[in-house]
């Protein structure tokens, strides 16, 4: 049990032909968090036996749609880290054969923790899903979901529940990736605000209403027709980051 | 006569063999501003003959260390516009041998409209300029300036006037340049608290007096022994940028 208001902690069962395992995970971490790593600690522990190499190259695969994938403030610090420790007990021993279903399950451990971390971002009030999609590659598409998990202009108006698509057209605009301002299209929840070329004002208070939650979806599609996406997690930016950070002494 | 309580207004009058010509300039912005510019708009005029293509080189010149050289919030509008204006009634008439004095009243000029769009920028009450030495060139200067520039935990700190060396060192680090810790010096106004791979905290109350002031310099040496240099302005971060960027309404 944890008395953290934003729990980092995850677990799953999973079954292979020569038997179940687990994979755990706790960490921990609140502000100066955009991983390359920082103040965020982060442990996955499993039952199955994993050769280091394995394991370790099923760690980075997991990590990089995790915790690689959010932003609290953009700030990296020097101590991110995230172990995997596998001890065996369970009997199951995973080999190369299994590192698909040993990476899906690191993700999903890797993936409740990484969301706990930014749930729990210093002043956050509402956990940001972006995903971005018809880019050129994915490497353009999370480019664009950085810029966009970084901005200050989306992350304030989240805060304020202003269905602002203009901002996110805007750092869409000047990622500096391929971007077909015609063909592109902004969704907050499920309402499109912004498509064709024009925006879709009538439906701002719809919009508005999803904002107003603690989960917020933003969805961009570049409009290049291409298949590459991505997904970042991030957070409001309130008056209370400023106050946290500002306050703090060294 | 400028009833903006932060003044983007600036002349200078130049005396060449020719004759004197004036450059004089005004701007507006207040957020969304890292040029790439945005919903900053910035007119310079003279009356020096200029043909349009030496104007527009000397511009671009004085651009890339002044307008190109701050940040409010790291973001980028889609209309940032600077416009060079010259109508010869000078009678003095600029060719290319004159190009370095033409670029260095126009550098003054669209640096002293660049700070103010810094100093009035939303939510602002402090300017920071930001002096990086000691890289391996210009452009790793530069981009660890950006990097400190738009830095969430230096620009708090720097509002709770907090002389946090640990942020700057962090952020040099992260930078994607070479940095060497061993090397690097960091100073908050003419106090230096981190050098030799040390920090002189006993220093620290008198980097706080420095950083209570309006204008806050800080200078941090990548310790490459390079020559490289590159100077930012921006802001610090207020609860009030966010209040304002979260209240208003698309």
């Amino acid at each position: 049990m944890t008395t953290d208001p934003f729990p980092k902690e995850a677990a799953v069962e999973v079954t292979v032909p020569a038997g179940t395992f687990r994979v755990g995970g706790i960490a921990k971490g609140s502000g100066m968090i955009e991983p390359m790593l920082a103040t965020m600690l982060a442990v996955v522990t499993t039952d199955a036996g994993v050769e280091p190499a394995l394991l370790q190259r099923a760690l980075t695969t997991a990590a990089d749609d995790t915790f690689n994938a959010i932003s609290v403030d953009g700030e990296c610090s020097t101590n991110d880290s995230l172990f995997a420790l596998a001890n065996g007990t369970s009997g199951v021993v995973i080999t190369e054969k299994d590192l698909d279903v040993l990476v899906e399950a690191l993700r999903r451990v890797c993936e409740a923790l990484a969301i706990g971390i930014v749930r729990g971002g210093e002043g956050a009030t509402k956990l940001v899903t972006i995903d971005v999609s018809g880019a050129q590659s994915n490497a353009e598409a999370k480019k664009t979901a950085r810029a966009i998990a970084n901005s200050l202009l989306v992350k304030t108006a989240v805060h304020g529940a202003d269905p602002n698509w203009g901002r996110l057209v805007a750092v869409a605009g000047r990622a500096g990736v391929a971007f077909d301002l015609e063909r592109a299209r902004v969704q907050v929840g499920d309402v499109e605000l912004f498509a064709g070329g024009r925006p879709y004002d009538e439906r701002a208070p719809e919009a508005s209403v999803h904002l107003q939650g603690t989960d917020v979806l933003l969805r961009v599609d570049l409009g290049t027709g291409g298949s590459g996406r991505a997904r970042m997690w991030t957070c409001d930016l309130s008056a209370d980051y400023v106050k946290i950070n500002a306050e703090y002494r060294t």
